[in-house]
């Protein structure tokens, strides 16, 4: 139990804090070199090597944490990050699945569950999330029904974009940002299909409405909260004062009658 | 009477309510699927069949809504929004009309009728649609002479394009959106007439205001029925409170000359 | 005189103001109806008279207004735009100038005149300018300075794009829009240039930075206007009775203590 | 010190600093002038020699400035700015650097620091950017993390976009702002790598989801600079009357009960 408490003091230090923060940043940068030729040409065996160095310190710390924590350390959203950000760089890469090698480098993302800046602003982003649900399963069913529409009428002349559910979805997600729709693809289409806007304006116009309330809900819902925690400290301490003067008023004015009445 | 009494009562229940969801997103599912070609090759009939079921399920609950409810039935926007789809997939599509055939996946829009949380987002998005009725009016205007004016300014050398009404109407709507529009458009139209930008940039920069009007004035409306319903009701209270207060104090005041002048 | 008072009464009737309307509306559809080669080939000289005729309408009522309002006429902004709008009508477009045929459909624009609702729009819509002047007149130094140096950076590489002064304003104000800026624009230039990012990437930062400001400023300043109307009047109307009920008990306390000192 | 004294007092007088407007649009315009090769061939020389006058003020100005704030001249951003922007200018660009000369046109920027409407504008830009840095923070991370991954994953096959690290920045850069996105990037390395969208659509939702928070926190900040200032006022003077009126009548009661004691 000694050591446990022990191990949890050095691991809130402020020191060690900022090693394990000065030790992502260089794995980042390691990770960064590695993509470059003429580098890794030069000093690869070197960059591998700190590259494991780097995540043998990660591992040996988020092991002193589960030992520290024991279940607690479940708990924690940005723990189970941690853990699976490192745990993905242990699987063995040597299988030619240059995927989890790219993967390597989300362990950069451990500067915003170290930092408490970022982690505010990732928990700021999360939280909005929720709010945003209903938002977003509407805008999945029009996606979907779009998506089955488009593959039954556009499918067989244009197989390359609309051939497969997933290809309709792929193409509509590209027309709601905008990009090339009608240039691209729209007007193409529209020489086998010259009815064929009669889909696609309706559905930009619905997505891009559905978008925009997503930003509005989001600026509102902020707006609320920055509002609610200004105003109301000082309003609450005006009500405040000024509930206490009328009681006090209250209270005098009770002694002065019932004096007289007495 | 008593039998439609029996059934409004069952329509209501929760059991009735899930099943009629449940039977929506299979029916989506299945809409979805047969857009696959290998799936259809291996399971085509029984999933058409399945189809029909679900559409039997359908017509059966809509035949009983009107049956129970009777005129009230044609009250509510969502009941109207059920009938017209749920009729869409009732034309019989035998007649090569591919398009009635892609229009029965609008059947799934019916979750959005069924789902409380959903009907609310889409409540909230109609209702802010009378309040941009007048901007709505003046785009139309808006795009109207802007397709007059490059139907006949740019429609002799770009048939494709500004050919006519419809062509034109099609063409601003994909410059609004700045898709393509110098690039695609506006470029190769300025070596025929080298003044076109004098028609282009302003109708970009009026119509893009607009539209950016449009969002203020969506983000202004929820921010007020925000504030509307939030701060009111614990100001009201104390407000109240303090009303009361002063006409407490008011009153014993008032006894107290009384008295004394008695 | 008298016939000036009729004149003005007329004038203000409402259908008398109802009819213009009618005829501004009939108009548009005429001029919509001029640009389809097969309606002009069947009944051409019918809608070019028919032209005529609404424009005959539209120069009387104005003449009857200047003559009703004298000087007035000239100090409301709307009458101004309707002058120049049917004057332009009225310049000989027999000599091949196409272009003030065209101009003629921006006689549908007297729409917003005569309708009060988008008047209100318009009017909302353009008395928001003076307060973004600043941005403006900022975007414009960028807007400047930028298409001074690309002219010189780029103008002898891509003469088409930035050959003058001219070409570089529009190729910089299709960047600002995002439109094809890279594959169309930055890629190609910095084949020739490779630090042509950076100039290009830091004026779509700052511009679009500018851009948002304007949006912003928008926002916060439509949000004030309504918060402004709102919210007072019921929180006046409470202030008012506090603090005469303050007063009234102030008053009799006064009272009671000079009637104990008599 | 009479000479600083006298020299401060006449650099501050109205005249003054109009002049000084004058001379920077003066030159802003003959820079601008300099980019057109018709001009450039009748007036250059002319054009030269008042380009290099107008920079003899300046130079003048600022050693003024200079003399007469010694130390203090340092302090004020603005002023650093402008030595930079006339010190680029002094710089000698004989050496076939293009860019510097390129660069001279930046002196127009002077006139943001000389008109104080601009410079309020430019100073609000500015002032909102700290409390965006931990935003700008993450995006850094985001964009960082991506272009390392998109470098090992498809940097093999289409090293043109992402060859290298900084070719990779560039392409997400353009992929942020939804440039050709799809047609133009992410289709045509879907066909190497049919399983790209799982790298680039989740980036695009991402970064631009922190965009649209970047611009959420604007608004809301620059709203409760604007509600702050506004109605507070009017709600302070309220409350303090309140105050003074209840604190009268509470004075008033303990006089009479101290009275009837006595």
């Amino acid at each position: 139990m000694s050591l446990r408490t022990t191990l949890a003091h050095q691991l809130d230090r402020r020191l060690v804090q900022n090693f394990i923060l000065g030790v992502i940043i260089f794995n980042a940068v390691l990770l960064g070199l590695e993509t470059s030729a003429p580098v890794m040409a030069q000093a690869g065996p070197l960059i591998l090597f700190l590259d494991q160095l780097c995540l043998a310190i990660f591992v040996v710390e988020l092991t002193i944490k589960l030992f520290v924590r024991g279940r607690d350390f479940w708990r924690s959203g940005w723990n189970i990050f941690d853990f699976v950000i490192v745990g993905i760089a242990l699987i063995p890469s040597s299988q030619g699945l240059s995927v989890l090698r790219a993967l390597r480098i989300l362990r950069a993302l451990r500067v915003i569950s170290v930092a408490p800046s970022l982690r505010r602003v990732v928990e700021g982003l999360v939280t909005a999330l929720p709010g945003m649900a209903s938002v977003f399963l509407l805008m999945g069913i029009l996606f979907y029904i779009g998506a089955v529409m488009a593959t039954k009428l556009f499918g067989s002349a244009f197989p390359e974009w609309f051939g497969t559910l997933g290809h309709s979805l792929y193409s509509l997600f590209q027309i709601m940002t905008l990009e090339s729709w009608s240039m691209g693809i729209v007007r193409p289409v529209m020489e086998v299909y010259p009815l064929a806007w009669m889909f696609f304006v309706p559905f930009i116009l619905v997505t891009t409405f559905a978008v925009v309330n997503l930003l509005v809900g989001l600026i509102v819902n902020s707006m609320q909260d920055a509002h609610a925690e200004e105003g109301n400290a000082a309003t609450d301490a005006y009500r405040d004062s000024v509930m206490a003067k009328l009681e006090d008023i209250e209270r005098r004015i009770g002694e002065m009658s019932d004096r007289k009445s007495s």
